[in-house]
């Protein structure tokens, strides 16, 4: 299993935290930022405690993923024909205390898996979401990475 | 005191959640959405319980608030030359249980107070943050509202 950002294409990406005596400011994304590739939409995702979500391929969308609350285990694997990093996977958790962006290409498989008591998902895409731009696995159809 | 949305500019959006047994997911912005002016930056910035950030009034920026964690009382003040609500407030409370995206145009003073114990407020606004963008009042500058 690789680190995250070692899949070709995958960008992690470090994000201010602005101490605020009255509430922390957290940086998600400027449209100057690496990984932006327009915007189009923004929704969050919850990922209920001990619980997988994916395997999910977007064909076309880039996502741009910020864990604001909780912690969230990410998965990533690469079936791309001619990518140099085919036949990988790579994996990283990203929380609060560990605050990265997580900018994920088209044509990857991700899964993600809440860690904590609350997990809460910021995506922002270049696409808003159609269903016929992405397929599904089932998680146990690839072996034993969940 | 008016509700928000009666003040000239300000919109409230009713905004889906999407029930999934894994975790729901909330919506926050498409491009085509009502108040959709332009996207420059996500951020997050939490509001400790009981605490009232404020008074600030951007010159250019729209914003578009959204709740995803807590609960949280936003007022406006319109002072604007003009307006047909001059020296008139609004107030909403947003959370997951009253999900709407409020949008803000610019040179209305808006302050907030973190309602529940944790409070997390996702702007996405259509310019980055520039110190000399915004002004700013203190909380008791205005009399009767906090």
């Amino acid at each position: 299993m690789k680190k995250i950002d070692e899949i070709d294409g995958v960008l992690l990406t470090p994000l201010k935290i602005i101490p605020v005596n009255k509430g922390n400011v957290f940086h998600a994304m400027k449209n100057s930022d690496p990984g932006f590739s327009g915007f189009a939409e923004a929704y969050f995702s919850l990922v209920n405690q001990g619980v997988i979500k994916g395997w999910k391929k977007h064909l076309e969308m880039t996502m741009n993923l910020v864990v604001i609350k909780g912690e969230i285990k990410f998965v990533a694997y690469d079936d791309r024909e001619g990518s140099i990093t085919i036949n990988s996977f790579g994996a990283i958790s990203l929380s609060r205390n560990n605050y990265f962006r997580l900018t994920i290409p088209p044509k990857l498989w991700v899964s993600f898996q809440g860690l904590a008591e609350e997990n809460v998902l910021l995506n922002l895409a270049n696409l808003t979401h159609e269903p016929d731009e992405s397929v599904n696995l089932d998680l146990n159809a690839i072996e034993g990475i969940w």
